[in-house]
């Protein structure tokens, strides 16, 4: 786990899309965020006080997050004088940047003698069981989509968020990097070793309370040829108890892949919940999440109402209308 | 590719099950087994020339292959001085060992001083590409399986066997590390890691003559919870235009999942082909590959005639039958 709370390392971003690591942090766990570092020409803003090293160490943070994507994701000159400052301060560093922290001689050098810890989530740092399929206390919900990239993890943290407000016991369950950094922990899942990837989700998603819910983050697509193998390893290892299906109704082929179009939801729905059953016989869809950002408020209104009438399960857009009816779906 | 003929290391092997990779290599590749190299007290026996190290490679072959299993699998010090010496004599080592040849200090310290090859075959080699599902040229077939280790090496080996008898353009993919020793190259698809599983089998599959047939050996099974990730990715990334299952009718539950009861063929055939269609809408279900090892001969051959009737597709046991009769179903 990554020690918290974070001061949000913004660079000099290029624009706020730039930012969305830190963005996810400031929206999903504002506790987590105790301020914000910027360098000159920095294009993104989270609101929340600037602070330098020192002062954000007085105040309590303890680990910088590179909550910055920059084109190559490399480690830049600039950032690396303040990655060094931050260690000698004494925090610890985290990041997903596609060039690892601990592959930076300076910065790991630095960090051995400081004792400090990097955290490059982007790799696993587990040796992951290979799955036993034996079954676990405690309820899980999984996210599947009709493609990659349709709002699987913003579906599961607005249910968390909903979920905690009604003082539901819950924990989303992070698979990917920019989960993982918003939360603190989690799997990378698309970095772990094949044989390994149901037994990572099992670790992930271990035994709980007979009425606490983990939130499972999905990744890629059954229907997508490039990563349905890690949907699958989702689904089996997750045991999930429930799942919401996700999907995004403008696109014109599935993500990367000009040559493929996207399953209906009925085909998501009949395909995703026969293999679930495999794992978990009682597991059962509970609602649909629609990702709307590419239609005006009237069409997308029309399009929820025409998928919940044809598909009898409630279907939201957790971002328009959050995430409260799905929750009741599993109440 | 591992270089060929072979020198087959039996090492002290403790029953003829022991050097099964030995045995597959001699069964399916006896044009690569030059002679056999056995220890003292060693249990297997090939029925190939007794050679020392010096008179096989005189005799031309070029890598040694430990085709035995030892407890643990370890170097043990018995084997580590043959090694040594077959390293500097100029032979090649391949292992398909738990531990890795690279990772011993004095064999990679020789065979670094050497010039000589370490193939690890349980650990990927190469840095494949992730799926871009692009259509490509010629045939492949896929073996899926109601559970693992039901015969989907088996029963692609039996049908290249088949088919380069026929003269038929064909090759077997291996994809995990005994079809791998076997054949001299493939992708130890367990060890590779989650994004590029469906890529690497791209990779093993390239484009090819319209009528030349890759037999891409399958892996786990799409109800073995703890390995379907890897099933589901042979079946995106293998763009098969047939498959065959494959099935071993006695045992009483999933392997190594005591609470996990097999599909039926029906389940498999449905499930399966649904998912390959995604990846290649003519896709068919060629034929039916039954283990039938563990029943006498009228109980087999009453249990392939049922099947065969109820599923209206050829049944064979390839060890009993041979696969002439899935390979007419290609034709």
């Amino acid at each position: 786990m990554i020690e918290t709370p974070y001061l949000l390392f913004l660079g000099d971003a290029v624009d706020p899309l730039a930012a969305k690591v830190a963005q996810g942090i400031r929206d999903w766990r504002p506790e987590y965020a105790l301020g914000q570092f910027r360098l000159e020409g920095c294009k993104a803003d989270m609101g929340l006080p600037d602070m330098d090293l020192a002062e954000a160490y007085a105040a309590g943070a303890r680990t910088l997050v590179i909550g910055v994507a920059n084109r190559g994701g490399y480690i830049s000159e600039s950032w690396r004088a303040v990655l060094r400052d931050a260690l000698e301060v004494g925090f610890d560093l985290a990041s997903g940047l596609h060039n690892l922290l601990r592959d930076d001689p300076e910065l790991a050098q630095t960090a051995g003698r400081l004792g400090r810890a990097l955290h490059d989530v982007r790799v696993p740092s587990v040796a992951y069981p290979i799955a036993n399929g034996v079954k676990r206390t405690g309820k899980r919900l999984l996210a599947v989509g009709t493609d990659c990239s349709v709002g699987k993890m913003y579906t599961c943290l607005a249910m968390d968020a909903e979920m905690r407000q009604r003082g539901m016991k819950c924990d989303f369950r992070a698979t990917g990097q920019t989960g993982i950094l918003i939360t603190g922990g989690g799997v990378p899942l698309d970095a772990v070793v094949a044989d390994f990837m149901a037994g990572s989700i099992e670790w992930l998603t271990p035994d709980n309370d007979a009425d606490h819910w983990d939130l499972i983050e999905g990744q890629g697509s059954l229907f997508h040829v490039s990563y349905s193998g890690v949907t699958l390893a989702l689904i089996h290892g997750g045991q999930p108890d429930a799942l919401v299906l996700c999907h995004e109704p403008t696109r014109p082929h599935m993500r990367g892949l000009p040559d493929y179009q996207l399953p209906s939801l009925e085909a998501l729905r009949d395909t995703a919940l026969a293999l679930a059953k495999v794992g978990n016989a009682d597991c059962r869809v509970i609602g649909i999440s629609v990702n709307t950002q590419h239609m005006g408020e009237a069409e997308a209104q029309a399009y929820l109402a025409k998928v919940e009438a044809e598909m009898g399960l409630p279907t939201v857009d957790p971002f328009r209308q959050g995430a409260a009816r799905l929750v009741d779906a599993l109440e």
